[in-house]
């Protein structure tokens, strides 16, 4: 049937979906969102990313649509309704629908659901990437997942209009993650990526190749690391749940990378493994 | 006939109109709005306002989604269907309504214009406010009126789940502006407020009170001051377009203002003076 939306309980085609003028998504930004891959009609690594929007939801001090098992049912509904071989599932929570005023709205207002699941191949396994750097001046809260994106809009803009295929953050000299992705290195058989504090999102992927770093004997060094370490780096991951695991082949007008083929086709194989057997 | 609604030339009853799922604003936030005040079917300031939203929509690569005149019948118009006798003018444009990608859409794609118009009295002139001083999270785009507002909401949130009327943000020890306004102390006789960078918004009564002062004789040093400076100060000023200007009383608790309440209510006479000139 194609991309389907669905809102508070209406479901229907993406594009005649509407939502009301007063959502406070609409006008503050006001709400948190997940997104994943589906393929075979399962959304791949569900669990973790119903775990993390309830951290989000909870940061943003918005109560839960529904439980996480109502949730479920929603998403599985919206999936079926898709019945796609695979897309993406994306979905949000905003504060509710009420007149603009800053303060939240009186609690007996309540948060709106809002998802979107379009059709969407399974992108290969192995891509690569032309990035380039950008100065990170977002917010302090990029470890919640929320609905205000400009700057990683523009930034990933940027990049688009010089033919690039995104841009990585960088805040006072350390690499923070990228403009929809998170960003690690592999220099001297180590994996090093930024530490979880409120400079990036604890990116459900990442987390993924640490465990598989874990189980295939690779260090792991969650600890900041400068713009010059990408130059330098055997490997510069990229890392997102529409992304897999890819690598940098080029930043900033520098070819990178290349330097520890084997280990990263042994994680990216990996992870394609994990994917096929959760999503068969 | 009460609150009103306007989108890309549709107009109804603000609580029953819709935008589509699918508008940028809905899930990026990538938009920029205005609001000012209207008496008398007359909108205060509102060439000022225009040209801050034709910055914005520039700062953004966003075209306008028409040009000034024909926004100004649609504004017209929004405000006449509206018939209140005075009222809060809101509106936005968001990039336009696409499939959600990060990178901007095709050309093809146009801007989305949205307004709202909310019944609400002239709040008095020598309005007066408590509040308390946060952490300034944002990010380095204050300057833009964009659509992602969630450190504004959480912190004037924070602020009122206190008992209080908003909050002012610190950075880095220096005071930057309020949740939704500016702000300026009066010490000595000199009227002290943030230069114009990418950490204010160019407040259109910020604008206005420069220029009373610059009529009154009273000096302006557009520098940065510290958070000590507020407890210290002859008088707080906050200043919004819904707010005209305010004195604070109170600020984390301590008692302030009350050392140059002939200075203040000059200021805000004359403010008061020019708003019932231009909306007669």
């Amino acid at each position: 049937m194609g991309a389907i939306g669905y809102y508070n309980g209406k479901i229907g085609a993406l594009e005649s979906m509407t939502v009301p003028m007063l959502d406070r998504a609409n006008y503050f930004g006001d709400g948190c969102y997940e997104a994943c891959l589906v393929q075979n009609g399962k959304a791949f690594a569900l669990r973790e990313h119903l775990e993390r929007f309830e951290r989000s939801l909870s940061l943003l001090e918005i109560e839960p649509p529904c439980n996480r098992d109502e949730l479920r049912a929603v998403l599985d509904r919206c999936v079926e309704a898709s019945n796609e071989p695979s897309a993406v599932l994306y979905w949000q929570c905003s504060r509710g629908t009420a007149g603009r005023k800053h303060g939240f709205p009186a609690p007996s207002v309540r948060p709106n659901l809002c998802v979107m699941v379009t059709p969407k191949s399974i992108p290969p396994f192995d891509g690569t990437m032309r990035l380039m750097t950008t100065e990170d001046n977002r917010f302090s809260m990029c470890h919640v997942k929320t609905l205000n994106l400009l700057p990683n809009v523009l930034a990933n803009q940027h990049a688009a209009s010089r033919g690039l295929d995104g841009a990585i953050f960088v805040r006072n000299g350390v690499v923070t993650e990228g403009t929809h992705s998170n960003v690690s290195i592999l220099k001297g058989g180590v994996l090093y990526t930024h530490p979880l504090d409120e400079h990036i999102l604890a990116g459900v992927t990442r987390k993924r190749l640490l465990a598989l770093c874990d189980r295939l004997g690779i260090r792991v060094c969650e600890e900041p690391f400068l713009k010059n370490a990408l130059y330098d780096a055997d490997e510069v991951l990229i890392t997102s749940s529409t992304m897999h695991i890819r690598s940098a082949v080029e930043i900033d007008g520098t070819a990178v990378g290349g330097g520890a083929k084997e280990l990263l086709c042994r994680l990216q194989s990996a992870y394609r493994t994990e994917f096929s057997k959760e999503t068969k």
